[in-house]
């Protein structure tokens, strides 16, 4: 396969790089007007037009009452999967919730001098998740998506994911079963994402919506963005990797090739200062090339966005990396920690050679949806720190406000606000 | 002045308050045309098309080398204002500091079993902010919006105003000083986001940009959030008052009147069961209503959204602010305590009649940057989180790949992934 090679000594490097760091998309303008058609008309007609525009674009045919997955349904798919692969997902899960309990964050209380200064945190109420539907679905979505949501206390936590001709997956239902989620409905696309935004009949209006999806629903959750919260936008799949050679070149080749099969759009580069190595990591990518399945997917991925990269060093290969600010990097490295503090932007960091970014998209707990397209710059995985929000409160004795009433009155006098200070000369004038 | 009042038994209240609820504001698309514009020309050209909008929109004549503010500019500012008022910001950023640093959150790594998962937190590296200009400059802006990034660890914060026909106003430049900001630009409008977005041959990228600003600023922040990050965004002024009506009517006649002044569009709700007490409230509106400075703007508020809601109890009162969800809510009972448990969703609450929202805005510590437009159902109040950046961290030993490889080989099949399942399997078969 053809795989981008090039030197950062080459004169032309920097300006190939500048295009590789500024990798993030613009919305279509075209696909925002139709995804606004079918906002407003979700909006106006509820489940009226939600079903209009499922039958429409899944090719299905639901009535009102078959939007929500049944009882029975679940019972249905459950039995449907061999038991082991249901442990499994429960192991999973099970990971998952360990790790992210450790994100739990505290509400506090600070008294003293007669005031109480504090900041509650409380879960946001109502939850919806976003779960893509077609061939390969991914139960690992659901579990990544809602389990935060969980561990935060979140009240109501419900799930739309297409309905495709053979049904909901029962993957993504048993997933659903062991995060806790009741409430799943068979609707997908950017109506789904309005019904969520702004409730039908059948589906809840909720505070937040996250989940991946396709480009109308990407653009749909922008538009609605303000009257609800959303998640991070997950753009194509990146991979970063800084290998110092010593590894064999065929952990890093089968690692290219993992982060390639997610997307044709997808982004795989390897940066290391040993060129010997890069050829040899070249080879293997197409030795084990040939024996995948999304040949198509890959192929695609690879020659469009592979790129080996021959740094001067590690050092300058870390520094490429925190300007790329990749969704994964891993540090390929024979001392791993002794660069880990160097590392200023990355959505999350693989250290040594036995651990490859898929541990963290299933076994590790820490979660899979992370910012892409440098947006690992200002933005965070996803956590429980999403599924909260905080209020700050105030509380001051007759005392304190006393001893802090005058520097109020002319602080807000000198923002010419004298309604601001008339609140305190009020309460101070009859003491 | 024509304050609104509603009983909740009314049988056409359900239908006013949704209204009151759904107060949230969409973008003009006529503004987010021509905001567009400004912002592709500012991306296109730089400091050239900066300054042609400056010197347009703020009716300047600034040349590029006078766009940033000068040290001797500096100097003249501080030799303005009375050494009493500089003292006095200080204080209040020292209260903001002392608020703000028990917000800070600390990474974290677990080993166990050969097992490293961690978190790393960050600061985002460049942050720029957006102070308003305009006649009442709010230095107390300028430390909301600069203290949490300087603790959180942010390495570079900028500052953006609009030059006024008096220049950059004394109080704005003291307050950066004080919070620790030296490069400050004569910019404002739709062209300073852009260039902050974008950057010029003056102004630095920024990888975050927050601060309030009118409805150009805002549209053009909306704008390009993706490429940066952005804050909250920042609609009128709220306030809801819950009083038993134990309080003097003047004391909750004042604190509706200091929300007003804000802005025509500001909203305040005050709730009571008290029938009479809510007769005295809107009687004392009245009546101080005489001497305030800012006369057009308040009663254009109170005209507009000033409602008076008697609730059958308290109860029913916090039931209605949660639906609200308000930037302020003021406790105003005899036991605010009691109810604290009861608030889902407010920016921020002052409990008890000595701690009006004035406080929040200067001298309490907490920030004044609240979500708005029932945005606190799902946000939080600007804070050192918003400063941060997360990163996840996996390392495995090769024991604990050996324990958890095969588990992740059989989540990838079932997903469909075997480049993902070659990941681990070509690390296990050579041992």
């Amino acid at each position: 396969m053809n795989v981008m090679f090039i030197k950062t000594k080459n004169k032309d490097f920097n300006k190939f790089f500048r295009k590789v760091v500024q990798r993030g998309s613009d919305i279509d303008p075209k696909i925002e007007k139709s995804v606004l058609e079918i906002i407003k008309k979700v909006k106006k007609e509820g489940d009226k037009a939600l079903l209009f525009y499922t039958n429409k674009f899944d090719r299905v045919n639901l009535s009102p009452d078959e939007i929500k997955v049944s009882p029975d349904e679940f019972v249905t798919a459950l039995d449907e999967i061999p038991p082991e692969n249901f442990a499994l997902i429960k192991r999973v899960a099970k990971r998952i919730y360990d790790y992210h309990h450790l994100q739990i964050e505290d509400s506090f209380l600070k008294k003293k001098d007669g005031e109480g200064l504090g900041m509650l945190i409380r879960p946001i109420e109502k939850v919806g998740i976003y779960v893509p539907g077609g061939s390969a679905p991914y139960p690992s979505t659901v579990l990544m998506n809602a389990i935060p949501a969980q561990i935060a206390g979140v009240q109501k936590i419900i799930m739309v994911t297409p309905y495709g001709k053979d049904g909901v997956n029962p993957y993504l239902l048993a997933a659903a079963k062991i995060a806790g989620i009741e409430d799943v409905f068979k609707v997908g696309g950017a109506q789904a994402i309005a019904a969520m935004a702004y409730g039908t009949e059948t589906i809840p209006k909720v505070d937040k919506i996250v989940g991946p999806g396709n480009i109308y629903v990407a653009t749909a959750k922008k538009l609605v963005y303000g009257n609800v919260a959303i998640d991070i936008f997950a753009g194509p799949s990146e991979i970063v990797i800084i290998s110092d050679g010593k590894a064999s070149s065929e952990i890093v080749a089968a690692d290219i090739l993992s982060q390639a099969e997610h997307d044709k759009e997808a982004t795989c580069i390897l940066i290391t200062p040993d060129e010997k190595f890069a050829g040899e990591v070249k080879k293997s990518i197409d030795n084990q090339f040939i024996s995948l399945q999304r040949k198509e997917i890959v192929k695609a991925s690879i020659e469009k966005n592979g790129i080996i990269i021959i740094s001067r060093d590690i050092k300058e290969a870390i520094e490429l990396a925190n300007e790329i600010a990749p969704e994964h990097l891993e540090l390929a490295l024979m001392k791993p920690n002794r660069w880990l503090k160097d590392i200023k932007n990355a959505g999350a960091i693989f250290l040594g050679n036995n651990s490859p970014a898929t541990l963290g998209d299933y076994i590790a707990g820490p979660n899979h949806v992370l910012p892409t397209g440098s947006a690992a710059r200002f933005s965070s995985p996803l956590g429980v720190y999403d599924f909260i929000k905080r209020t700050n409160t105030v509380s001051f004795s007759p005392r304190a406000l006393r001893k802090w009433g005058e520097d109020v009155i002319r602080f807000a006098l000198i923002e010419g606000l004298d309604a601001h200070a008339n609140t305190v000369s009020i309460r101070l004038k009859d003491r």
